[in-house]
């Protein structure tokens, strides 16, 4: 049974306009009056719901991370081969990006000290990207088109470093570490490269 | 012809007694004092040569860095299949971290601010391993043993970029940027295993 509260409607409008907000102005230019006044809320009842606005931010974060990891759970029913699953990912992770870039504000005003929910946070979507990777790469060896591997996990681990490296350079040429928007194509262009390359050193 | 100052000599000597310290001691627990020390020079002319302890740091790093510049041109003209040369790169990159490890420390106390002519250097090194590779790769493809790729440069610096991701990743697994002594064999054994599936993708 699933019940869904009044609450429960209340916090996910919360979410759904404090998204809105961040995504348009940004976190640093986002306040809590602003999100309270697009609900017609008090302030009071803002801050029943979200003590301040940093775990207010984490908790929309939370949730596009589920649509996120909604949509590679899509995308792994879909594909024909492990090409077509490694390219899903990396195009999927770049729309994514693309989409929510001045959401990401947050990680570059704050890229020195991140808070621990964060890091959780990325932590999870790694371990979903090495999900999706490794069921597509298991699917490709039981079916006798790639070669087999001792160790599928061990592949996908080096991959998604791989894959994360292109990004990490791109950034850390201007010493950031999030890279800039006009860098994205870039990084997806040179993903793909890599992703190509290496899923030919995969196949029989 | 090659004339070698008797200051040439002398700033050599404080090169490599410095450079003994920083590796044995690390650099915050080195004094200048020390180094002018160890070569019975007096203080005011060990800083005749080098005016703080951060450009002589630099001094010693810009030597270490030509020591691997030469290791690379050794290994050069020394492979014979592609294969041979990224392994060496990886191999090579290995050792010199593992025998520098101390002497690295200061990146790890500066991490969120390294100096300017520091970075100079990492650019330098990258160019350095750009080039050794781009000529294996281009020297492969002319022999017939890879397969043709029209712009072999963007070639190696996806592969750079994704030996380099491997290394992030481990630091960032403790939220650093420098990895840690005992990381350094994972992360030469990742290396070697994205440089064989790398190649073999480019392989006939």
């Amino acid at each position: 049974m699933n019940v869904v509260s009044d609450q429960d409607i209340k916090r996910e409008k919360i979410l759904e306009a404090s998204y809105q907000r961040f995504l348009h102005y940004g976190y640093s230019k986002t306040t809590m009056n602003e999100i309270a006044a697009d609900l017609s809320l008090s302030k009071a009842l803002l801050y029943y719901y979200f003590p301040d606005k940093s775990q207010l931010y984490i908790a929309v974060m939370r949730k596009l991370t589920c649509d996120y990891f909604k949509s590679l759970e899509e995308g792994a029913s879909n594909f024909n081969t492990l090409r077509d699953a490694v390219i899903y990912q990396v195009n999927n992770q770049h729309e994514f990006m693309l989409k929510n870039y001045n959401f990401f504000d947050f990680f570059r005003l704050n890229e020195q000290n991140l808070p621990e929910p964060i890091w959780d946070i990325i932590a999870e979507v790694q371990q979903a990207e090495m999900l999706f990777l490794t069921r597509a790469i298991k699917s490709e060896i039981a079916k006798g088109e790639i070669k087999p591997i001792a160790d599928p996990e061990s592949v996908v681990d080096v991959l998604l470093d791989a894959l994360h490296g292109i990004r990490v350079s791109a950034a850390s040429q201007k010493k950031i570490r999030f890279p800039q928007k006009d860098q994205l194509d870039e990084i997806h262009n040179k993903r793909l490269l890599l992703a190509d390359i290496f899923i030919a050193g995969l196949t029989r």
